[in-house]
Formats: C-alpha cells, sequence, structure tokens
C-alpha cells in the first residue's frame, strides 16, 4: 500500500495518464503516431530532476513535463497537448485511489473470511452476553464473531456501491467547459484507464467523492475500534475469556514481567481516532471556490497516503488478532454462573407474568433475588424456593429449570444461515 | 421536520413497535385478541405521566410502559411481553429517521428541480471560469448549477442506497440471541412497520448504521457551502455578478443603509461546520462495548434531531437562494473582459505551438503579454499584435479570433444531456 | 445555566450593553441626562413583537431596535447612537460567557472540594493498579480521586488564564475603526460593563477567543469522561469494585431484573463526544472573511448555549457520581490478591537484579513463575520457593516479604500534601 | 522540527532520561559513582539493533535497554532501576515537545516582528473594509496586519501559559505510586533536564497535556488560515489589491500563461484543516483506561512529529507570505471609490439623526440613494443633493465633506499605540 503512495508511484500515474490521452489523439488522427511510440519508448524521469525544476517554477506538473519532454524530445510538443494540469493530476489521482480500493477490498475479503471461521468454530461456545457493561443473560460466543462479520459485509456493500461514483476521472480542461478537449476524448482515455468519467467537473472532479471515501474508511475504522475495545474488555484479568496473540518472546512490561498486555488492540482502539481526523478534513475539502481552489491538494496529498497506509495497516492488525485470538472457553463458561443464576431474571420474570403476576409486582420480586444473589452470593434458585409468593406458581424444578445459564444454540444457527455464514 | 423528533413523536413511535409486537402475538396465537383491541382503544399517555414515573425509577422505558399500562388496564400484561427496551427504542427510532429521510429524498427532489430550471435558463450566459480566485477562461454560467444538480444527484443515490442497510428494526432481546422472542416474529413485526431485519444484532442495532447516515448528511451539507460559498464570492461587491433573493423591506446593516449581505448564504456556511461536528459524535459511537453500552444513547436523542433538523432547514434555506438568485449578466460579460483578453493565453499558447513552436518558448512570451495587458491594462491582441516573433506565425486576423472570449455553448450542451438535464 | 441563554436573556444583554454605551454618552456630555433616563425607565420589548418586526427586515438587531423605540419615545434617537449591530451584540456575547463562566467555576471548585474529601477517604484503601487492564501493581484508591483534582485544578488554571483574554468587548464599529465611535467611549463601557477591551477588532471580536472557550470546555469532558470511564470500568460484574449512585426504586432494565447499570457514567461518555464536536465548530469558525462574515453567528446562537448548558450538565452530573459513589472496599482487596502474588513480580525482579542477577536473566526467571501463578493459580511465593536458582540467592522469607501486596501509604500521603489536599 | 521527531531523536531523549536517573541514582549513593561514567563513554545503540530486537520481544523499551546493555556491559544492570518503561518514554516526550515548542516560539516571535513592520509601514495606507464581503467603509490596510499581530500576541500568551503544565515528566512508576522510586528522586531527574514534575500521575502523565497543547496549535492554524483567506480575497483578479510573493521564474498554471495564483495560501488554508484533525485525536485520547492503556501511544507518535513540523512549516510559509506581500496601493484607492460614495451612508445617516430626524426614516432616505449609487454608478453626493427633504437640513458643502472617504488615521494610531506595536 505504501508503495502505490510514493512520489514514484504518482509520477507515473501521471504518465499514464498523458500517455493514455496522447494515444487518444493518435487515435482520432490529431498526432501522428510516431509520437506515442517515440513517447512510449523514451519518456521517463527522475525524482532529482522534477525537484530541481520544480524549485524554480513552482508548479509540479510544468516540472514534471519539462523533464519528460528532455527525454522524449521533438514528440513532446504533443504531450500534456490541450490539457491543463488537473486533468493529469486529478484522473491519476483515481488511478492511485482504484488502486487502493482494490487492496482494501481484498483485506475486507480476507478479514470477512477469519470471521465466518471464527463463527462457526464458537457457534457452540456459551458466554455471557454484557449491557453496560453488566451481565445480563447467556448468549453464544461465536455471535461475536458473527455480528462483526456482517459490519463488514456492510463496509464491503459500501466500498462497492461508492466505487463507480469515485473512480472517475476527467480531461475537461482548466474550468471544466472542455477549453481545448472534448467530451468524446474524455471517455476514450478513461475507457483506456479502466475509469468512469465524471458527468461534470469544474477543473477537478467534485470533492465529495473524496469525503465520502474517507467517511468510509473511518466508519470501517469504527468497526475495527470496536472489535479491539471488545478483545481489551475479554482480555481484562478479572475476564481472562479471550486474549489477543502474543510472541513466544514478547514481552509485556519492561518493569512487570507477569504481564501480557492487549497492545495490539490498544493501538488500534488509538488508530481509529486517526483515521476520524482524515475524515474531517475530507469533509472540509468539499466547499472549494469558483472552478475549483487548490486548498485541498496539499491536505490530500498527506492524507490520502496516511489514511490508505493507516487502513491497510489496521485492516491486516485486526485480521492477525481475529485469526490467532486465544479463547479460555472454560473462564467463559465461569463467569456465566459467576452471579449465581441472577442472569435469569429475566426468564423468572417471564414465567410469574405467564401464571398471571402483573410485570410491576413480578419485577420487584425478581430484582429482590436477583440482587441479594449478587451481593450476597447465594444460588439465585434457592432464595426463589424460600420466597412463599413465588412457590405458590412455581414448584422447585420448575424453579431449577428457569435458573439454567444455556443459550439457546439453534437461534444462533438460524442467525449463521440468515448471515450466509452457514448454510 | 421539527414535529418528527418531539418527545411526544417519539413515544407514539415506541406505541407502534409495542403494538406492532402485540398484533404479531397475536396473530401467532400466543396472546387473546382482545389485548389488541384493548391496547389499540385504550393505550395513550401524557408526558406528565411519564416524566413523573422517570423521575422515580430512572429508565424512560419502564416509565413509558408504566404509564401505558395505566390506561390500558389488565391486557397491559400482555405489552412488551418478551421484549427488551431497546427492541422497541432502536425499532422505533429506525421508524424516525425513515420518516426523516422521506422528507430529505422530498427536499433534494425539489433542490434538483430548481438546479435544473436555472442550468437551463443560463445555458447561453457566458461568465468567467476561476480557479485560485484568479480567472482562468471564459464557461457558462448555467454549468454551475448543472454541476451543482450532478452532485445532488449523488446525494439523492447516497441516500437510496444506504436505505435498505440503515431503516433496519430489532427485536432479539437483551443481548440478541433472542432470549424471549424469535427471528420469526421480528420479521412479522419489522414487515409490518416497513421496516427490514437487521441481519444481526446485540441488544441494539449496529451504530454503523447511524454514522453512515450522518457522514451523508454531513457531505450534504458540504455541497451547500460550497453553494453558499460560491454565491458569497459572486454577490462580493467587486464581483456583482450574483445575488442570493433580498426582502424588499430587508434591511444589510443597523449602521450602513447601503448594504446588501448575502447573509443566508453565510449561515449555510456556518451550519455546514455544525453537520460536520454531529458526524464526529456518530462515528465515535459505533465502538460500543460487548453487547451494549448506552453512551450512544444520549447523543443521539440530542444529534438526531438537531441534525435532521438542521439538514432540512439547510435544503429549505438553499432551495430559496437557488429559487431566487438574482443574476446580472451584463455584469458577468463585463466581468469576462475586464483583463484585457489575457483569458485567451491558453488558445494562443495553442495555436503557437501548432505552428512548431515548444511549449517552453510558446508559454514564455504568451505569459509575457498576458501578464502586460493585465498590469498594464492594454488589449492583448494588440501587444500580441506588436511582437514580431509572433506576428511571424500569426496574422492580426488570426490573433483577433483567438483573443474572443466566447464559451463553447456546445460543450455546454452536451453536458447537460449528459447530466440528463435536457434531452 | 440555560436560563442565561434564552432568548429574553440576549435582549436582556444587548438592552444592557446600549444602556451603557448610552450612559457614557451622557457621561462625555453629547447626550442629554434625560435620555437615559427616558431610556431606563421606559426601555422594554417583547419576544413576540420582536419577532414580528424580524419577520420583516431580516436583521435582528433592527428589529429589536424598532421595538425598544417604541417604548422609549423620542429619546430613542440616541440609542445605538454612532453604534454597529456586532457592537453590541458581541459585547453582549461577552457578558452572557461571563455570567456562564462563573457558573462553572462554581461547578468546579464544588467537584474539587468533592474530589478532595473522597481522596483523604480512600487515602488506606488499597487497590490494584491496572495498565492496559491488565493487574500490574497495588496502589491507593484515593489516588484516583487525587488525579482526578489534580486535571480539575488544571482546568481551573486554564479557565482562569483564559478569562482576560476572551472576557471583551469592542464599540470600535462597523469595520473596527471607530467610525463613529472611540476607543475612549469603548473603554468607558467596557468598565462599566466589567468587561474588558478587544485590544484590536474588526467588526467582530476574533474568533480565536470563542474557539479557545469552546477547546477549554471539550478538554474539561473529556476528564469527565475518564472518570466515567473509570467508574464503568469498576462497575463491571466482574469487577465489581464501586459502583455510581442508584435510587432506591431505580430500575435497571425493563427487562432483566437483576441489573444495576453504570447509566450515568455511560451518558457522560457520550456526552464528551458531544463537546468535541462543537470543539470543532468553534475551531472552523476563526477564518472570518475581511472585517468579519457573519458565517460564525448561526453556529454560535446554537453552539454556545448547547456547550455552556450540556458542560454545566456534566458537571453536576459527575459531581453527584463522585459524590455518592459506593466503593466495595472488601472487594478492591481480593482483586489484588486474585493474581496469586504475581503482581509482586517487579519487586521480585529488583530483589534478583540486586542480588547479582542480570536484568535479561532475572525478567525471563520472573515471567515464568508469575504467568504459572495467574494460569495455574498456584501462589507465586510457592513457585519462586520451588526455583532453586532463585532459593540460592533469595530464603523463604524474603520472598514471603517480597510478595506482600500493601502499597505505600507515605508515597500516598506524600502525593496528597504536594497536591493540597491535605498539609 | 524534522529532526526533533526523527527516530534517533527519540532514542536519544530516552537516552538523556535513563542517564539522568543514572546520575540521580548515584549522587544518592545507591548505584556505584563509575556506573554513570561507564554508561556516559559507552551507552549507545544503532536503529538497526534496536529494530532487531523489537522484533522478536515486540516491545520498542525493552528492545532500547537490550541494546543499550549490549553496548554498556556490566554496569547495565544500574540502567532503569526501578523505572518502567513509560518514566523513561513520558519524560522523553515532554523533553521533545519542549524543543518543538522553543522552535514554534522562535517562528511566533518572527511572524510579529513582520506584522509589526507591515502594520507601520501602511498606516497611512486607506482601503476598503468589507463586511459579508461587501464594502462597508474605509479603513486603514495597516489595521490588518495590526489585529492579526494581536492574535499571535495571544497566541504566544497560550503557549507561554501551557508550558509549566505540560513540560512535566514523571517517575512514578508502573501505577504512579512509586513503587521502586520515590517522590525525591523524580524531582531531582526533572531537575536535571530542564523539565517541571507531573504533581501526580499515573503509569503516564495525564493526557489532558497533549490535548491542550494540540488544541493551541489548531487554533494557531487558525489565524494562519484567516490571513491566509485574506490574502486570497485580496488577490481574487476582481480585487487585485495584494498578492503573496511570485518567483520570477513560477509558473502559474500548466496551460493558462497569464494566472498568477495565491498557491501558498491556499496551501496553507487547507493545512489549517489537518491540524484541526490532529487535535481531534487529541482530545479522545484524554480518556484513558484506569492506571493507563497505551491507545494514545501509536497516535502520539504520529501525531506529534506530524502536527509539530506542519505548524513550522505553516508558521515559516505565513512569514515568507506575510513578509513577501505586494501591496497595490494605487488599486485599494480605487476600491473605497468603486461604489460612488455610498460608503458614507453611515456618516449621512448620523448627520441626518444629529438634525433631528428620525433613525428610521434617515435610513430609508439613506439606504436609497446609497442603492441607487451603486445600482446606477452615480456619485452618492449627486443623488444626495437632488434630494428636497435632505437639502432642506445639509447644504451640498456639508453634503460633500460627509462623503469623503478618508479613514481616520488617528484612531489607527492609537490601536497601534494600544498593541505596543509604536510608542
Amino acid at each position: 500500500m505504501a508503495s502505490l503512495w510514493s512520489e514514484t508511484a504518482r509520477y507515473d500515474s501521471w504518465l499514464r495518464v498523458e500517455l493514455a490521452a496522447l494515444r487518444a489523439r493518435v487515435e482520432r488522427g490529431e498526432v501522428p503516431a510516431e509520437a506515442v511510440e517515440d513517447a512510449i519508448e523514451r519518456a521517463r524521469f527522475t525524482l532529482d530532476e522534477i525537484h530541481e525544476v520544480e524549485a524554480e517554477v513552482h508548479h509540479d506538473v510544468i516540472a514534471f513535463l519539462t523533464v519528460v519532454a528532455r527525454y522524449v524530445g521533438d514528440s513532446s510538443r504533443f504531450i500534456h497537448l490541450g490539457l491543463t494540469s488537473s486533468d493529469v493530476v486529478d484522473t491519476a489521482f483515481a488511478l492511485q485511489i482504484k488502486q487502493a480500493v482494490e487492496l482494501l477490498l481484498e483485506d475486507l475479503s480476507a478479514i470477512r473470511i477469519v470471521l465466518r471461521r471464527r463463527a462457526i468454530e464458537f457457534r457452540r461456545t456459551p458466554c455471557v452476553g454484557r449491557t453496560h457493561g453488566i451481565h445480563a443473560e447467556p448468549t453464544v460466543f461465536g455471535l461475536k464473531f458473527a455480528l462483526w462479520e456482517n459490519e463488514f459485509a456492510r463496509h464491503e456493500t459500501r466500498v462497492r456501491e461508492m466505487l463507480p461514483r469515485i473512480l472517475v476521472g476527467k480531461l475537461s480542461g482548466a474550468v471544466g467547459n472542455f477549453g481545448h478537449t472534448d467530451p468524446e476524448l474524455e471517455e476514450l482515455v478513461m475507457a483506456n484507464l479502466g475509469l468512469g468519467v465524471a458527468p461534470i467537473s469544474t477543473q477537478v472532479v467534485s470533492r465529495d467523492l473524496h469525503a465520502e471515501f474517507l467517511n468510509v474508511l473511518a466508519v470501517i475504522a469504527g468497526t475495527i475500534e470496536k472489535i479491539a475495545v471488545e478483545v481489551r474488555h475479554l482480555q481484562r484479568t478479572e475476564v481472562s475469556e479471550a486474549f489477543e496473540p502474543f510472541g513466544k518472546k514478547q514481552k509485556g512490561s519492561s518493569a512487570m514481567p507477569h504481564k501480557r498486555n492487549p497492545i495490539l488492540c490498544e493501538r488500534l482502539t488509538g488508530m481509529a481516532r486517526m483515521m476520524r481526523g482524515y475524515a474531517l478534513v475530507g469533509m472540509e475539502n468539499v466547499a472549494l471556490w469558483h472552478e475549483r481552489d487548490i486548498s485541498h491538494s496539499s491536505t490530500e496529498r498527506v492524507v490520502f497516503p496516511d489514511a490508505c497506509i493507516l487502513m491497510d495497516y489496521m485492516l491486516h492488525l485486526v485480521l492477525k488478532v481475529l485469526d490467532g485470538m486465544e479463547v479460555d472457553e472454560a473462564q467463559l463458561k465461569r463467569t456465566i454462573h459467576q452471579t449465581q443464576g441472577a442472569l435469569a431474571s429475566e426468564k423468572v420474570l417471564h414465567a410469574l407474568i405467564e401464571k398471571g403476576w402483573l410485570r410491576e409486582q413480578a419485577y420487584a420480586t425478581v430484582q429482590r433475588s436477583a440482587r441479594a444473589a449478587i451481593t450476597e452470593r447465594k444460588p439465585m434458585a434457592d432464595l426463589l424456593k424460600a420466597d412463599p409468593e413465588v412457590t405458590k406458581v412455581l414448584d422447585p424444578q420448575q424453579i431449577d429449570s428457569l435458573v439454567t445459564l444455556e443459550p439457546d444454540y439453534n437461534t444462533a444457527d438460524f442467525l449463521l444461515r440468515r448471515l450466509g455464514i452457514v448454510e
């Protein structure tokens, strides 16, 4: 991903656009065929030369063209013919984004494969479900992965839906009305480059496209942050249910040899913040002046590489975490029973309502015994059995069967099918 | 839009969900039919009663249910049966978002109609195209509207593509594995409510959906900001080419009676900043703890109404500005000629290159005469005619025809067709 | 706080400024004394009247002046004399901010008092210190409060340092060069109003001031978020060390009667996100056009009340949480010993190094026994005593004294003294 | 600035802290003196070695210490004695920030010198003051610079006030209660390093400090954006009053040789957006878990270098723009008269009110003639002289003297004195 965004890659993309335009001019008989041959054969540049010229003219495209012209010689007069800098720069930018998106789609796909595998692996693994950080009800550990898979499926859809909008170039000239080119040439060149055509443009393609792209990355980063926060919670000393992978020779702390810290997930958490900062820049870049101002340009040169490289890194890192996450199934089970059966409170509530109790009354009764179970560390079943009002309508056996803390695996299976994770 | 987000509207949506769930329970024969009849007939609430109960129990759904139960009486035991608060709250939230989006889609459509009308109105109106705030080349005034229309078309697509993802509800219970409901009930209820089903959920629907929604609003706000900034530029005293509508009795300044200020567009500019702030909140809300924490809730109660009402207001205001914008066509023409023909510099550059000049040499010659035209306020045609190198290859008539500053209306027509604005 | 930001409060502030200016004009003999008397006696307005006029003139200050003039009659000609709208609006805005800051300073002070009390209350309460969510070393529970107190002390300093900068008004007229007023008048009026003078202004006071204000609020919100996240962690079922206050009749969940959720702290967590969104708006508002554009105004009318009211609410809520937080000291102690003495690993490491071991070797040895203590649930002391390399240099008694998990209360006392919490 | 943030500089800072701690241990007689001598003489590292070890242990501080220990040999056992990684990393970070701030303060000072020079240079240069982008009243061009100078003066104050808070280190160990160090050692080391002591810390220094730092940078960037936007406006073709410096061989456009674009200022505008993104990250980093989580760390490694280098670049660039800005004084004067004297409308308004007219009546009369002057391009003086109501109270000479468009230089002088720019 980093190589896609190197300075050399940038000028290579520019050259690709210039050559595609030249080729189209030849096809249309506007330029002698040998100009393309010359250009293809001879056109090159070195960064040093470009920097040297740019220091003088303060204009990167002119510097680039000047250097390329030196190598190409006479035929260089047909290069950039009728084009304005942004025709080249913005179209080339779309080429770079296209390559970046292809990598990101591969990353997303790889993550979804791992998530599906682990969802299936843990489809029979009970665990506690927590809301507000408080134990709520038993559930199935595999559903965590299934939910994340579903979020990544949405992200993939978002990316794919966005692509035809954002992977577009333009050759519409200095202010967008094709002063020295024409729409047919534009369409020819974009087809050649594998890009769509911006239906209308100013000197540049509209920046709502770039804002959308960065926003999608930031929301993907949000899901990664969510996974990372989950793992950090599960790895807490008091929870100890799951652990991010930890190298054999890895050291957790320079001072405390007993530590095994979820540093990858902590890192991912922080990185999501950076992605939000990048998204912000994209959104501020939309409102350019008139037929363009260039305020977006310097930020895009930093933010697009930074955001794409960071996204790629985050996706690889979360893949590693998900793939290598160690799960302590025994501990998952112990946790479910930590609250002495209080997690069955909703089931008991429903049973009492079904027996004709009013909701409010049932709620108060169950709340009392559940809270006592937790604070006094006594089995809730015993407490219920000792409540004469309860035993009027529920016998001990019924109570025991209500406080069984087994999640419903059939529903979990149904969900995996609904998501297409299993058939 | 504001009424959609009132407290009453909120509880009304909750009631709709509770009744839909009750109806589904009846359909499935789990609850006596008269329970629905009772509930539909009697269920009601007042805000005062809810507030009173909430002050005690510190839980809004319980307060709501308590009040509704008072009115419904005995059958109230079947209300909320098997549901958890978030089943109701999140599904009802989707209902509110759905109504909001319908209004926004109407707004977008109305704006596009005006933009198309004005694009056509000004398809033969020349104006200067500006890049970097500097006059660049002549173009067609109508293209400004056409470009904005294209951005709004994209926004509409974004909204429509997002809808099936985000307009989803859930009845999956306390931790998402249908402890006391089942997926079939969920599907029945959502179909009844006109919503999709969240393919998997925790206690709540995933918040990437809400982040996406707010991000789309913020990018729409970006286009509105872009339009507003354009109008503010055009209305500057020195430019005076176009003006936002101004009431007959409106006063521009308490102290300076001569002023006519683009206050609507300035207001719109500022409001886009607020929308970005809201988007940020949505993106931070994605990473909830475990099967949900409730940190997102208080922010959504503020940010969603605020963002939707603001978006609606912005869309109405920009519609008013676009619809009533006054354009001074004479001034548009005067501006084109302000730089003494220097805007033809690219055309002259190309003519010289075609005559066999090297690009660098042609560039230097044209730059010299163009800059002189501007700083010395002399017609560029005269300066070119006085340059012996130029006149070697171009005769005076050719020079005159090159510096004609008429934009190409055929291309503009082509673009309007490409965008579907004209046939 | 809300009443400070009502529409009526806003116009009241405007009137205060207008009257102060009138009084100064009288003092300087420019206006007959009875004008002030008339104005003070008669000047009033109703919101309805102002709205009615504003609907026509689209300018709030003109509407306000028109209505006030109706009541004042003839002397009204001396009101607003030489002033421009922003002289009034911006100066009145500073008056409102001043009142808001006074409330916030009271809130900060109240919080610091509670924090000091609780820091002292828990100065002898051991607890585990956690880094990366992993148990690290024993520490003193009171230090958590002491650290927060120190952050709030800094916040108070930030607010106080900022005040002389931001509590400034201006009467410098339409473009800041005192067209119809003079600096002496400005100084007189500001002194009268208890404000500083903006050393230089355009039509408005520079917006770096307002950005700074909102940034300070957002950083305060960050500390509140930090406290809220801490409490949420401590209240997790697995930790159960501390709990935010919970009303006697409060219900945790509509479906799960056993739950006690940290909803106040979750709410505070979310609210910090909103405050960051507001800060963003303030930072974008700095770059106004020329001698002012009015894009900031609509945002400030929303963001300043929203941010101040939210800040006030957050401060009150965190005060309630801190004041009423229930701490389970027995559980705090149990937690320390949860990892079988592994928390002493650094102490043992140091002891081995002192005995001449190389750090790397000591680290490996201690890591091995600490990890075994945790995963095999065996006391680390026993494991160390069974290691012949260790027992070569440390006898059993020394080992036992090393794994004592008592924090150093003297250091905690020192820190409380260093912070001025105790003497 | 970039070299301050290189990887080598980072490890150099770590070494400085380790050596300072070692020296303090020697001073206190805890470690043999030759250990310091050994360490100072032999301690070194190469990035390659550190990277190699880090790839194995996944912990940068341990890798660093391992490599340094190799070079130092036996005495290495006294290095890092009792310290935890963050004692070194956070203290070293403060050292880096300190150096960065010193550079930034130099930049700020250099900018203020240029601003004062140019404020004085243009203290007698009239120009139009614009509000809402509309000509308002004449003012003095030098006041623009004076206002910016005042903002930078505030920024300098903000930085200086923040320094004692943020330039602090800590040696308080793994969880902040000095498990293996003591406060006296901490104070000794910080004094030696020229840093303050964090009054209390966890494993790390509180992150409100870092949020504050980045927020201050973002607000400084806001002022730079404001200057940049101003220059871009002044350089617009229609305004052409001032121009950022333009190299002799610089080319404005690859296609349009006549162009001279304000690219430096456009670049600065965009960069301010990036700085806001960085500030956001800092604010999100405040709420770390318990006695620290490490989510902030990866972001700070990117954002602090990026933000400091960007700030430094922006400050240098805006200095260049301000220093080299070309001002066309003739054009400034032409602009004042562009609206035919309408800018005198407030003066005429006041004159009519003084003559006993009611404000509303005077406003209507002046508005009518001012608007006619602008739209019909007739001198407002002539229009007023043709109004019989006006001439009843003002004779032609009085009218002429009112429409003189000379700003008040005495007031400008007063402001320069108030700001300390002149004596």
